[in-house]
Protein backbone atom coordinates (compact mmCIF):
# COMPACT_ATOMS: atom_id res chain seq x y z
CA UNK A 1 0.00 0.00 0.00
CA UNK A 2 0.91 3.51 -0.82
CA UNK A 3 1.76 6.01 2.24
CA UNK A 4 -0.88 8.64 2.81
CA UNK A 5 -0.29 11.74 4.66
CA UNK A 6 -3.25 14.25 6.47
CA UNK A 7 -1.90 17.15 7.73
CA UNK A 8 -4.69 19.49 9.84
CA UNK A 9 -3.12 22.78 10.12
CA UNK A 10 -5.56 24.99 13.01
CA UNK A 11 -6.20 28.68 13.35
CA UNK A 12 -3.07 29.92 14.37
CA UNK A 13 -1.75 29.25 10.92
CA UNK A 14 -4.69 30.44 8.72
CA UNK A 15 -4.83 33.76 10.70
CA UNK A 16 -1.14 34.56 9.81
CA UNK A 17 -0.70 35.16 5.88
CA UNK A 18 2.80 35.07 6.17
CA UNK A 19 2.98 31.69 8.10
CA UNK A 20 0.27 30.14 6.07
CA UNK A 21 2.02 30.83 2.73
CA UNK A 22 5.29 28.89 4.29
CA UNK A 23 3.20 25.97 5.19
CA UNK A 24 1.52 25.95 2.20
CA UNK A 25 5.07 25.61 0.73
CA UNK A 26 5.77 22.81 2.92
CA UNK A 27 2.68 20.80 2.10
CA UNK A 28 3.31 21.45 -1.84
CA UNK A 29 6.36 20.04 -1.84
CA UNK A 30 5.40 17.17 0.09
CA UNK A 31 5.70 14.07 -2.01
CA UNK A 32 3.08 11.55 -2.58
CA UNK A 33 -0.61 11.22 -1.40
CA UNK A 34 -1.60 13.69 0.80
CA UNK A 35 -4.66 15.58 2.18
CA UNK A 36 -5.28 18.98 3.71
CA UNK A 37 -7.41 19.74 6.12
CA UNK A 38 -7.87 23.31 7.82
CA UNK A 39 -9.69 24.90 10.61
CA UNK A 40 -11.19 28.45 10.42
CA UNK A 41 -9.60 31.09 12.55
CA UNK A 42 -10.45 33.99 13.99
CA UNK A 43 -12.19 35.27 10.36
CA UNK A 44 -15.36 33.50 11.25
CA UNK A 45 -15.80 35.06 14.51
CA UNK A 46 -14.48 38.54 12.91
CA UNK A 47 -17.71 38.37 9.82
CA UNK A 48 -19.82 37.52 12.64
CA UNK A 49 -18.96 40.83 14.66
CA UNK A 50 -18.56 42.70 11.59
CA UNK A 51 -22.64 41.73 10.57
CA UNK A 52 -23.56 42.59 14.39
CA UNK A 53 -24.24 39.06 15.39
CA UNK A 54 -23.41 37.98 18.90
CA UNK A 55 -22.15 34.56 19.35
CA UNK A 56 -24.25 31.63 21.55
CA UNK A 57 -22.54 30.45 24.15
CA UNK A 58 -23.72 27.25 26.43
CA UNK A 59 -21.52 25.74 28.96
CA UNK A 60 -18.30 27.83 26.96
CA UNK A 61 -18.81 26.01 23.97
CA UNK A 62 -20.21 27.64 20.86
CA UNK A 63 -23.43 26.82 19.56
CA UNK A 64 -24.20 27.00 15.50
CA UNK A 65 -27.12 28.98 14.92
CA UNK A 66 -28.53 28.80 11.50
CA UNK A 67 -26.50 32.38 10.54
CA UNK A 68 -23.48 31.26 12.22
CA UNK A 69 -23.60 27.92 9.85
CA UNK A 70 -23.95 30.70 6.68
CA UNK A 71 -21.17 32.60 8.17
CA UNK A 72 -18.93 29.54 8.88
CA UNK A 73 -19.49 28.19 5.32
CA UNK A 74 -18.75 31.40 3.56
CA UNK A 75 -15.80 31.63 5.73
CA UNK A 76 -14.13 27.96 5.85
CA UNK A 77 -15.65 26.70 2.70
CA UNK A 78 -15.58 30.10 0.32
CA UNK A 79 -12.40 32.35 1.30
CA UNK A 80 -10.08 30.57 3.62
CA UNK A 81 -10.94 27.05 1.21
CA UNK A 82 -10.55 29.21 -2.24
CA UNK A 83 -7.39 31.13 -1.09
CA UNK A 84 -5.69 28.01 0.27
CA UNK A 85 -6.53 26.17 -2.59
CA UNK A 86 -5.07 28.92 -5.01
CA UNK A 87 -2.09 29.36 -2.69
CA UNK A 88 -1.15 25.46 -3.44
CA UNK A 89 -1.56 25.45 -6.87
CA UNK A 90 0.77 28.83 -7.41
CA UNK A 91 3.24 26.26 -5.55
CA UNK A 92 2.30 23.85 -8.10
CA UNK A 93 0.21 21.16 -5.99
CA UNK A 94 -2.71 20.04 -7.80
CA UNK A 95 -5.12 20.68 -5.19
CA UNK A 96 -8.89 20.53 -4.98
CA UNK A 97 -11.37 22.62 -1.87
CA UNK A 98 -13.26 20.34 -0.70
CA UNK A 99 -16.31 20.48 2.12
CA UNK A 100 -17.81 17.19 2.61
CA UNK A 101 -21.04 17.72 0.81
CA UNK A 102 -18.77 17.55 -2.52
CA UNK A 103 -18.66 14.38 -3.71
CA UNK A 104 -20.38 13.20 -1.02
CA UNK A 105 -16.67 12.96 0.65
CA UNK A 106 -17.79 13.22 4.39
CA UNK A 107 -21.57 12.17 5.64
CA UNK A 108 -22.30 13.26 9.26
CA UNK A 109 -24.93 13.23 11.61
CA UNK A 110 -27.00 16.56 13.55
CA UNK A 111 -25.81 16.00 16.92
CA UNK A 112 -28.59 15.18 19.68
CA UNK A 113 -30.18 18.01 21.04
CA UNK A 114 -29.80 16.34 24.21
CA UNK A 115 -27.67 17.08 26.81
CA UNK A 116 -26.90 20.44 25.28
CA UNK A 117 -28.09 21.53 22.17
CA UNK A 118 -25.41 22.81 19.68
CA UNK A 119 -27.45 23.42 16.76
CA UNK A 120 -26.20 22.89 13.23
CA UNK A 121 -23.33 20.42 14.43
CA UNK A 122 -22.86 17.20 12.60
CA UNK A 123 -20.93 13.96 14.36
CA UNK A 124 -19.32 11.97 11.17
CA UNK A 125 -21.11 9.18 9.91
CA UNK A 126 -19.07 8.11 6.87
CA UNK A 127 -16.09 9.15 4.58
CA UNK A 128 -17.04 8.44 0.75
CA UNK A 129 -13.09 6.83 0.67
CA UNK A 130 -13.63 5.81 -3.13
CA UNK A 131 -14.32 9.24 -4.52
CA UNK A 132 -11.21 10.48 -2.48
CA UNK A 133 -9.26 7.61 -3.97
CA UNK A 134 -10.19 8.88 -7.24
CA UNK A 135 -8.53 12.47 -6.41
CA UNK A 136 -5.28 10.92 -5.19
CA UNK A 137 -4.90 8.84 -7.71
CA UNK A 138 -5.13 11.36 -10.66
CA UNK A 139 -2.66 13.33 -8.29
CA UNK A 140 -4.78 16.24 -6.47
CA UNK A 141 -4.41 16.87 -3.18
CA UNK A 142 -8.14 17.33 -1.24
CA UNK A 143 -8.15 20.18 0.82
CA UNK A 144 -10.86 19.83 3.52
CA UNK A 145 -12.57 22.15 5.68
CA UNK A 146 -14.62 21.58 8.55
CA UNK A 147 -18.17 21.73 7.17
CA UNK A 148 -20.28 18.29 6.21
CA UNK A 149 -23.28 17.22 5.00
CA UNK A 150 -26.78 15.27 6.49
CA UNK A 151 -27.24 14.04 3.54
CA UNK A 152 -30.66 15.52 3.07
CA UNK A 153 -29.44 18.73 1.74
CA UNK A 154 -28.15 20.04 4.95
CA UNK A 155 -24.43 21.57 5.91
CA UNK A 156 -23.09 20.83 9.56
CA UNK A 157 -20.00 22.43 11.56
CA UNK A 158 -17.55 19.83 12.00
CA UNK A 159 -14.64 20.15 14.45
CA UNK A 160 -11.57 20.10 12.34
CA UNK A 161 -9.74 17.31 14.56
CA UNK A 162 -12.29 15.33 14.34
CA UNK A 163 -12.53 15.04 10.40
CA UNK A 164 -8.99 14.76 9.99
CA UNK A 165 -9.15 11.63 12.27
CA UNK A 166 -11.80 10.37 10.42
CA UNK A 167 -10.29 10.73 6.58
CA UNK A 168 -6.93 9.13 7.95
CA UNK A 169 -8.59 6.41 9.85
CA UNK A 170 -11.22 5.96 6.74
CA UNK A 171 -8.25 5.81 4.23
CA UNK A 172 -6.40 3.31 6.40
CA UNK A 173 -8.23 1.10 4.57
CA UNK A 174 -6.69 1.62 1.06
CA UNK A 175 -3.27 3.77 2.40
CA UNK A 176 -0.52 3.46 5.00
CA UNK A 177 -2.22 6.15 7.12
CA UNK A 178 -0.15 9.03 8.83
CA UNK A 179 -1.82 11.94 10.61
CA UNK A 180 -0.31 15.31 11.10
CA UNK A 181 -1.68 17.29 13.90
CA UNK A 182 0.06 21.10 13.64
CA UNK A 183 -0.45 23.12 16.14
CA UNK A 184 1.74 25.70 18.81
CA UNK A 185 3.72 23.96 20.51
CA UNK A 186 6.43 21.28 19.20
CA UNK A 187 4.46 18.64 20.50
CA UNK A 188 3.08 16.79 23.47
CA UNK A 189 4.91 18.33 26.53
CA UNK A 190 5.51 16.58 29.84
CA UNK A 191 5.76 19.69 31.65
CA UNK A 192 2.98 22.32 30.22
CA UNK A 193 5.39 25.10 31.44
CA UNK A 194 8.75 23.81 29.83
CA UNK A 195 8.87 24.18 25.47
CA UNK A 196 11.54 21.55 26.02
CA UNK A 197 9.68 18.34 27.53
CA UNK A 198 8.24 17.09 24.10
CA UNK A 199 7.81 13.77 24.53
CA UNK A 200 9.70 12.27 21.20
CA UNK A 201 7.46 9.39 21.47
CA UNK A 202 3.99 8.71 23.24
CA UNK A 203 2.26 5.10 23.14
CA UNK A 204 -1.16 3.92 25.06
CA UNK A 205 1.18 2.79 28.16
CA UNK A 206 2.93 6.22 29.08
CA UNK A 207 -0.16 7.99 28.17
CA UNK A 208 -2.11 6.52 31.06
CA UNK A 209 0.69 6.78 33.09
CA UNK A 210 0.72 10.39 31.96
CA UNK A 211 -2.73 10.73 32.52
CA UNK A 212 -2.90 9.45 36.08
CA UNK A 213 -0.06 11.91 36.84
CA UNK A 214 -1.79 14.84 35.40
CA UNK A 215 0.93 15.45 33.67
CA UNK A 216 -1.44 16.30 30.59
CA UNK A 217 -3.10 19.32 30.17
CA UNK A 218 -6.80 19.65 30.18
CA UNK A 219 -6.95 20.81 26.63
CA UNK A 220 -4.38 18.20 25.36
CA UNK A 221 -6.69 15.14 26.61
CA UNK A 222 -9.28 15.13 24.09
CA UNK A 223 -7.14 15.59 21.34
CA UNK A 224 -4.67 12.63 22.52
CA UNK A 225 -7.81 10.32 22.77
CA UNK A 226 -8.57 11.18 19.16
CA UNK A 227 -5.23 10.43 18.59
CA UNK A 228 -5.18 7.05 19.65
CA UNK A 229 -8.98 6.27 18.35
CA UNK A 230 -7.35 7.11 14.84
CA UNK A 231 -4.82 4.56 15.80
CA UNK A 232 -6.88 1.49 16.99
CA UNK A 233 -9.01 2.50 13.23
CA UNK A 234 -5.95 1.86 11.08
CA UNK A 235 -3.97 4.99 11.09
CA UNK A 236 -0.15 3.65 11.21
CA UNK A 237 1.20 6.92 13.13
CA UNK A 238 0.12 10.05 14.46
CA UNK A 239 1.99 13.09 14.74
CA UNK A 240 1.95 16.20 16.64
CA UNK A 241 4.07 19.08 16.40
CA UNK A 242 4.43 22.60 14.75
CA UNK A 243 4.18 23.42 11.12
CA UNK A 244 7.85 22.57 10.66
CA UNK A 245 7.14 18.80 11.14
CA UNK A 246 5.43 18.47 7.78
CA UNK A 247 8.49 18.84 5.65
CA UNK A 248 10.97 17.56 8.34
CA UNK A 249 10.66 14.95 10.66
CA UNK A 250 14.25 15.68 12.39
CA UNK A 251 12.54 18.64 14.18
CA UNK A 252 11.27 18.41 17.76
CA UNK A 253 7.55 16.59 17.75
CA UNK A 254 5.77 14.07 19.38
CA UNK A 255 5.37 10.44 17.65
CA UNK A 256 2.08 8.97 18.73
CA UNK A 257 1.39 4.64 17.99
CA UNK A 258 -0.16 2.50 19.35
CA UNK A 259 2.12 0.11 21.36
CA UNK A 260 6.08 0.48 21.40
CA UNK A 261 7.19 -2.52 23.48
CA UNK B 1 -18.23 10.59 -28.02
CA UNK B 2 -20.56 11.09 -25.46
CA UNK B 3 -23.10 13.94 -25.16
CA UNK B 4 -22.10 16.60 -22.10
CA UNK B 5 -25.21 18.80 -20.58
CA UNK B 6 -23.64 22.52 -19.99
CA UNK B 7 -26.53 24.04 -18.01
CA UNK B 8 -25.65 27.44 -16.24
CA UNK B 9 -28.56 29.38 -14.11
CA UNK B 10 -28.39 33.04 -13.19
CA UNK B 11 -28.92 35.12 -10.13
CA UNK B 12 -32.84 35.18 -10.41
CA UNK B 13 -32.91 31.11 -9.59
CA UNK B 14 -30.50 31.28 -7.04
CA UNK B 15 -33.15 34.21 -5.27
CA UNK B 16 -35.23 32.14 -5.09
CA UNK B 17 -35.40 29.05 -2.45
CA UNK B 18 -38.42 27.13 -3.78
CA UNK B 19 -37.36 27.90 -7.41
CA UNK B 20 -33.72 26.80 -6.78
CA UNK B 21 -34.99 23.67 -5.29
CA UNK B 22 -36.98 22.77 -8.70
CA UNK B 23 -34.18 23.58 -10.82
CA UNK B 24 -32.03 21.34 -8.84
CA UNK B 25 -34.28 18.52 -9.22
CA UNK B 26 -34.11 18.95 -12.70
CA UNK B 27 -30.53 18.91 -12.93
CA UNK B 28 -30.37 16.01 -10.69
CA UNK B 29 -32.53 13.68 -12.78
CA UNK B 30 -30.86 14.85 -16.34
CA UNK B 31 -29.24 11.42 -17.32
CA UNK B 32 -25.67 11.39 -18.91
CA UNK B 33 -22.35 13.51 -18.01
CA UNK B 34 -23.30 17.55 -16.75
CA UNK B 35 -21.71 20.56 -15.35
CA UNK B 36 -23.95 22.57 -13.54
CA UNK B 37 -22.87 26.58 -13.62
CA UNK B 38 -24.03 29.12 -11.67
CA UNK B 39 -24.18 32.99 -10.89
CA UNK B 40 -24.40 35.03 -7.44
CA UNK B 41 -27.30 36.87 -7.65
CA UNK B 42 -28.50 39.28 -5.26
CA UNK B 43 -26.89 37.51 -1.84
CA UNK B 44 -23.30 39.60 -2.41
CA UNK B 45 -24.70 42.56 -2.81
CA UNK B 46 -26.45 42.32 0.50
CA UNK B 47 -23.52 40.95 2.27
CA UNK B 48 -21.68 43.92 0.80
CA UNK B 49 -24.10 46.09 2.25
CA UNK B 50 -24.65 44.30 5.42
CA UNK B 51 -20.67 44.56 5.58
CA UNK B 52 -21.12 48.75 4.98
CA UNK B 53 -19.02 48.36 1.65
CA UNK B 54 -20.82 50.49 -1.01
CA UNK B 55 -20.49 48.81 -4.44
CA UNK B 56 -18.15 51.04 -6.96
CA UNK B 57 -19.16 51.67 -10.38
CA UNK B 58 -17.35 53.08 -13.17
CA UNK B 59 -19.97 53.63 -16.93
CA UNK B 60 -22.18 51.84 -14.71
CA UNK B 61 -19.95 48.31 -14.42
CA UNK B 62 -19.24 47.12 -11.16
CA UNK B 63 -15.62 47.15 -10.05
CA UNK B 64 -14.31 44.19 -8.24
CA UNK B 65 -12.18 45.75 -5.25
CA UNK B 66 -10.11 44.02 -2.72
CA UNK B 67 -12.71 43.34 -0.46
CA UNK B 68 -15.56 42.97 -3.36
CA UNK B 69 -13.81 39.81 -4.57
CA UNK B 70 -13.52 38.43 -0.78
CA UNK B 71 -17.35 38.81 -0.55
CA UNK B 72 -17.85 37.45 -3.76
CA UNK B 73 -15.53 34.76 -2.85
CA UNK B 74 -17.70 33.88 0.31
CA UNK B 75 -21.18 34.19 -1.08
CA UNK B 76 -20.33 32.35 -4.49
CA UNK B 77 -17.72 29.66 -3.95
CA UNK B 78 -18.71 29.32 0.10
CA UNK B 79 -22.92 29.98 0.80
CA UNK B 80 -24.34 29.20 -2.74
CA UNK B 81 -22.08 26.48 -4.18
CA UNK B 82 -21.75 24.45 -1.32
CA UNK B 83 -25.41 24.92 -0.76
CA UNK B 84 -26.29 23.76 -4.22
CA UNK B 85 -24.00 21.22 -3.96
CA UNK B 86 -25.66 19.40 -1.04
CA UNK B 87 -29.01 20.10 -2.38
CA UNK B 88 -27.95 17.90 -5.61
CA UNK B 89 -26.31 15.34 -2.93
CA UNK B 90 -29.47 15.21 -1.34
CA UNK B 91 -31.51 14.24 -4.61
CA UNK B 92 -29.02 12.05 -5.73
CA UNK B 93 -26.80 13.30 -7.91
CA UNK B 94 -22.89 13.47 -7.17
CA UNK B 95 -22.38 16.92 -7.22
CA UNK B 96 -18.15 18.71 -6.32
CA UNK B 97 -18.42 22.43 -6.13
CA UNK B 98 -15.20 24.26 -7.60
CA UNK B 99 -14.38 27.68 -8.31
CA UNK B 100 -11.41 27.68 -11.33
CA UNK B 101 -8.77 27.31 -8.32
CA UNK B 102 -9.55 23.48 -7.82
CA UNK B 103 -7.64 21.15 -10.00
CA UNK B 104 -6.66 24.35 -11.93
CA UNK B 105 -9.99 24.06 -13.55
CA UNK B 106 -9.99 27.59 -15.12
CA UNK B 107 -6.91 30.03 -15.23
CA UNK B 108 -7.76 33.54 -16.28
CA UNK B 109 -5.58 36.36 -16.61
CA UNK B 110 -6.33 39.45 -14.95
CA UNK B 111 -8.02 42.10 -16.82
CA UNK B 112 -5.74 45.02 -18.17
CA UNK B 113 -6.51 47.73 -16.61
CA UNK B 114 -7.19 49.91 -19.90
CA UNK B 115 -9.40 51.24 -20.91
CA UNK B 116 -10.94 50.78 -17.55
CA UNK B 117 -9.61 48.91 -14.12
CA UNK B 118 -12.47 46.31 -13.65
CA UNK B 119 -9.89 45.17 -10.71
CA UNK B 120 -9.91 41.81 -9.80
CA UNK B 121 -11.60 40.47 -12.63
CA UNK B 122 -10.18 37.77 -14.41
CA UNK B 123 -10.75 36.34 -18.50
CA UNK B 124 -10.54 33.25 -18.73
CA UNK B 125 -7.44 31.50 -20.17
CA UNK B 126 -7.81 27.54 -20.00
CA UNK B 127 -10.05 24.91 -19.16
CA UNK B 128 -8.05 22.01 -17.81
CA UNK B 129 -10.11 19.15 -19.38
CA UNK B 130 -8.46 16.23 -18.62
CA UNK B 131 -9.57 17.49 -14.79
CA UNK B 132 -12.85 17.80 -15.49
CA UNK B 133 -13.04 14.66 -17.29
CA UNK B 134 -11.61 12.37 -14.79
CA UNK B 135 -14.76 13.97 -12.76
CA UNK B 136 -17.11 13.21 -15.18
CA UNK B 137 -16.34 10.08 -16.02
CA UNK B 138 -16.14 8.82 -11.95
CA UNK B 139 -20.17 10.13 -12.60
CA UNK B 140 -19.54 13.57 -10.81
CA UNK B 141 -21.36 16.34 -11.62
CA UNK B 142 -19.03 19.61 -11.33
CA UNK B 143 -21.11 22.62 -10.15
CA UNK B 144 -18.99 25.69 -11.61
CA UNK B 145 -19.24 29.17 -9.25
CA UNK B 146 -18.18 32.24 -10.79
CA UNK B 147 -14.50 32.52 -9.84
CA UNK B 148 -11.34 31.41 -11.79
CA UNK B 149 -7.65 32.06 -10.57
CA UNK B 150 -4.58 33.35 -12.14
CA UNK B 151 -2.29 30.34 -10.90
CA UNK B 152 -0.02 32.21 -9.13
CA UNK B 153 -2.28 32.84 -6.14
CA UNK B 154 -4.29 35.25 -6.86
CA UNK B 155 -8.69 34.34 -7.41
CA UNK B 156 -10.31 36.62 -9.93
CA UNK B 157 -13.92 37.24 -10.47
CA UNK B 158 -15.40 36.15 -13.57
CA UNK B 159 -18.73 36.31 -15.52
CA UNK B 160 -20.67 33.41 -15.41
CA UNK B 161 -22.24 33.10 -18.55
CA UNK B 162 -18.31 32.70 -20.11
CA UNK B 163 -17.59 30.61 -17.82
CA UNK B 164 -20.46 27.82 -18.90
CA UNK B 165 -19.52 29.30 -22.88
CA UNK B 166 -15.59 28.79 -21.88
CA UNK B 167 -16.21 24.64 -20.04
CA UNK B 168 -18.51 23.82 -23.00
CA UNK B 169 -16.02 24.68 -26.22
CA UNK B 170 -13.17 23.52 -24.17
CA UNK B 171 -15.00 20.15 -23.44
CA UNK B 172 -16.27 19.42 -27.12
CA UNK B 173 -12.95 18.14 -27.68
CA UNK B 174 -14.22 15.33 -25.43
CA UNK B 175 -17.76 15.32 -25.90
CA UNK B 176 -20.65 16.48 -27.96
CA UNK B 177 -21.55 19.45 -25.93
CA UNK B 178 -24.72 21.20 -25.27
CA UNK B 179 -25.18 24.79 -23.83
CA UNK B 180 -27.96 25.71 -21.94
CA UNK B 181 -28.71 29.07 -20.70
CA UNK B 182 -31.60 29.34 -18.31
CA UNK B 183 -33.14 32.93 -17.53
CA UNK B 184 -36.28 35.01 -16.86
CA UNK B 185 -37.58 34.26 -20.04
CA UNK B 186 -38.57 31.84 -22.46
CA UNK B 187 -36.06 32.07 -25.28
CA UNK B 188 -34.59 34.51 -27.64
CA UNK B 189 -37.79 36.68 -28.38
CA UNK B 190 -38.45 38.57 -31.81
CA UNK B 191 -40.40 41.25 -30.33
CA UNK B 192 -39.33 42.08 -27.15
CA UNK B 193 -42.52 43.14 -25.65
CA UNK B 194 -44.36 39.84 -26.57
CA UNK B 195 -43.35 37.11 -24.39
CA UNK B 196 -45.36 34.45 -27.47
CA UNK B 197 -42.41 35.56 -29.89
CA UNK B 198 -39.64 33.36 -28.87
CA UNK B 199 -37.55 32.54 -31.82
CA UNK B 200 -37.34 28.57 -32.26
CA UNK B 201 -34.25 27.79 -33.94
CA UNK B 202 -31.94 30.46 -34.64
CA UNK B 203 -28.78 30.33 -36.85
CA UNK B 204 -25.80 32.96 -38.10
CA UNK B 205 -28.29 34.32 -41.15
CA UNK B 206 -31.16 34.70 -38.86
CA UNK B 207 -29.59 36.51 -36.23
CA UNK B 208 -27.14 38.95 -38.64
CA UNK B 209 -31.01 39.76 -40.21
CA UNK B 210 -32.35 40.19 -36.45
CA UNK B 211 -29.48 42.31 -35.35
CA UNK B 212 -29.56 44.77 -38.66
CA UNK B 213 -33.56 45.21 -37.84
CA UNK B 214 -32.49 46.53 -34.38
CA UNK B 215 -35.32 43.47 -33.32
CA UNK B 216 -32.85 42.06 -30.57
CA UNK B 217 -32.52 44.14 -27.16
CA UNK B 218 -29.43 45.24 -26.43
CA UNK B 219 -28.63 43.17 -23.00
CA UNK B 220 -28.94 40.26 -25.34
CA UNK B 221 -26.43 41.12 -27.91
CA UNK B 222 -23.48 39.63 -26.20
CA UNK B 223 -24.90 36.75 -24.98
CA UNK B 224 -25.97 35.63 -28.23
CA UNK B 225 -22.46 36.73 -29.62
CA UNK B 226 -21.17 34.63 -26.96
CA UNK B 227 -23.29 31.85 -27.92
CA UNK B 228 -22.15 32.10 -31.57
CA UNK B 229 -19.05 31.93 -30.27
CA UNK B 230 -19.00 28.73 -28.49
CA UNK B 231 -20.62 27.32 -31.89
CA UNK B 232 -17.60 28.52 -33.55
CA UNK B 233 -15.41 26.55 -31.42
CA UNK B 234 -17.07 23.35 -31.60
CA UNK B 235 -20.27 23.16 -29.18
CA UNK B 236 -22.78 21.53 -31.18
CA UNK B 237 -26.12 23.38 -29.62
CA UNK B 238 -27.00 26.15 -27.54
CA UNK B 239 -30.01 26.32 -25.95
CA UNK B 240 -32.05 29.51 -24.22
CA UNK B 241 -34.98 29.10 -22.36
CA UNK B 242 -35.92 29.24 -18.78
CA UNK B 243 -35.68 26.65 -16.53
CA UNK B 244 -38.63 24.45 -17.72
CA UNK B 245 -36.17 23.58 -20.75
CA UNK B 246 -33.44 21.55 -18.39
CA UNK B 247 -35.70 18.27 -18.41
CA UNK B 248 -38.05 19.28 -21.04
CA UNK B 249 -37.07 20.39 -24.60
CA UNK B 250 -40.63 20.28 -25.53
CA UNK B 251 -41.34 23.66 -23.92
CA UNK B 252 -40.50 26.78 -25.94
CA UNK B 253 -37.24 27.49 -25.99
CA UNK B 254 -34.45 29.10 -28.55
CA UNK B 255 -32.16 26.18 -29.93
CA UNK B 256 -28.90 28.17 -31.53
CA UNK B 257 -27.15 26.37 -34.26
CA UNK B 258 -24.15 27.58 -36.95
CA UNK B 259 -26.15 26.96 -39.81
CA UNK B 260 -29.30 25.47 -40.48
CA UNK B 261 -29.24 25.44 -44.25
Amino acid sequence: MDRLQVIKIGGNVIDNASELETVLYSVARLKGPKILVHGGGKLASEMSRTMGIEPQMVDGRRITSKQDLEIVTMVYAGSINKNITAQLQAFGCNAVGLSGADGNAIASAKRPTEPINFGLVGDVKSVNTSFIKVLLEAGITPVFCAITHDGAGQLLNTNADTIAAELASSMSKEYVTELIYCFEKQGVLSDTDNEASVIPLLDEALFRQLKSAKAIHSGMLPKLDNCFDALSKGVSLVIVGNTNVIDDRTVPHTAITRNTA
